[in-house]
């Protein structure tokens, strides 16, 4: 089976790509470089089952020629960052929607017909019903990024029906673990290296958040392709639980034995479009045999070990 | 109130016009004729307070310099053809999401916060609850189309939540009345001239249809504009209605005094992506206080007299 993988370099996708390297898989890896990390890819590399190219989904004739000869992609390249989208408006709908639909029409060249998408529990918005499930009332969008991923999910599914693909797409809670490399944990670490005694923290830190361990994503995303078998399957990916930022401050300066002042920018929304509460009914996912084996708290001090193993993250120039 | 009307030249688009200029708005109609008609515009060019621009909403430099000094925007302007979008996958991104983040982006250029737009009851896909609420379960996409509307949907919320505008989003069931110059009527019109004996029709016949009269749907933006006050308000835009495909033919044979002998394609579905049902529940739109005044078969009627008055509908190339 050969799985050409966008964004393998990325913090999910080079997770991703290691298991399916251990699986047998052979692996190609598209990623432009402009978050993901070489390093993250260095066992990879000494496979010989496995290929990087360095190239960007929005490049339609350099990716429309990689993607030849491959079975499955898993379509893990986005625009991940949530919070900036209102400072920069276009980058979310050329990242995540368009090059989307790059990703489908080279697909669809070369006569690929199964994908896996990266999407977000974001396209809640502020959801009616918690905890969400996939079929929960038509929601409002709230921000650029979820805005841009509906509309790549949506993009998905009109190709399984118009062109006879088959779709595997995740909603995503927060993901935590190993190559973590932005986020809530990120910025609390990052801030405490600086300035142990005191932390900024946007919102009122009663915002609560959902967080999966990135080693149970991989494992549902690879549950999911090998045993779904609707046209368009979508999948919640998060745990049972949710914590309040503040829950995740104290599991953070308790593992770094520190206790710093806490100044809160205050309000329910820690930025524009942000949800007081991304917390995912997984039942779906549950019933394929799949549940997480960390807990939120777990996944958190492996989050900041491997933060503390990795100094050279912080200083990155993405 | 300065209104601006991009697809002003258009079906649904002109009938607004000539009623925003009864209402004593000053209208400026921005269109590229690709298939709007200057014809319709015939009455709204004697006004002083009408200005046409001939222009494309992907061409954002010129939408931009158009745009100023509104107070409102009707965005209509869009790949309004269903049936074809596996014939040429990148017609309804372009016309109906890029184009839209253009739209709103010139918006945000200029300060203008209120934007009113023709979205579809598509949307929808294959709804599980019929008739269909603003908030049905989450639906998945099954056409290039709705995918298309329901990402220019998401990026105009995500536009109110991240930049304070006001939206009013309509999800239209098919629409007849005086201009209509596509779908299924205007399909059955055309062939009957061609071939009085006989008429092909796409599907079973058994296609259930809700159908709104124009001047009802321009009547319900209208009301809502001046109405709805939240921060994005959708409205479903049909009638308490739905008729088979079989009634229209029926409907429309007994009006010409024809009796062709009927070619059913056969299937469940006219073509990829059709919906077997789109009938929507319209209580939200309702509450504001407005109701259809034409029934469908009153619709049917009304389209084919201006049909057979304005023959050059039929041989117009767009």
């Amino acid at each position: 089976m050969k799985a050409f993988v966008t964004g393998g370099a990325g913090f999910i996708g080079s997770n991703l790509v290691d298991r399916l390297l251990q699986r047998g898989y052979t692996v190609t890896v598209y990623d432009n470089l402009s978050t993901g990390q070489l390093r993250f890819l260095e066992s990879a590399k000494a496979q010989p089952r496995f290929r990087f190219i360095e190239g960007d989904i929005l490049d339609a004739e350099r990716l429309t020629g990689a993607l030849a000869e491959h079975d499955i992609v898993f379509h893990l390249s986005a625009n991940a960052d949530v919070r900036f989208g209102t400072q920069h408006p276009r980058r979310d709908l050329d990242q995540n929607t368009i090059g989307t639909w790059n990703v489908l029409e080279a697909m669809r060249a070369h006569g690929i017909e199964r994908v896996a998408f990266s999407s977000t529990g974001s396209v809640y918005g502020e959801s009616e019903v918690v905890p969400t499930p996939e079929n929960a009332p038509f929601p409002v969008q709230t921000s650029l990024y979820g805005a841009s991923k509906l509309a790549g999910e949506a993009l998905i599914s009109a190709y399984c029906e118009g062109y006879g693909m088959q779709a595997f797409i995740f909603r995503f809670v927060s993901i935590l673990g190993e190559r973590y490399t932005h986020g809530h944990v990120f910025d609390f670490y990052k801030q405490l290296l600086a300035h142990p005694d005191h932390l900024n923290v946007l919102g009122d830190g009663h915002q609560k958040k959902s967080y999966l361990h990135v080693q149970d994503c991989v494992d549902a995303i690879l549950v999911a392709v090998e045993r779904a078998s609707q046209r368009v399957n979508i999948f919640n990916l998060g745990t049972d639980e949710f914590v309040e930022v503040n829950d995740s401050i104290a599991t953070i300066v308790e593992a770094l034995k520190l206790s710093p002042n806490l100044n809160y920018s205050g309000g329910e929304r820690g930025w524009i479009g942000d949800s007081p509460l991304i917390y995912l009914d997984c039942k779906r996912m549950r019933s394929l045999g799949w549940q997480p084996r960390y807990a939120i708290r777990d996944g958190l001090r492996a989050t900041l070990t491997w933060l503390q193993q990795n100094d050279w993250i912080l200083t990155r120039r993405d």
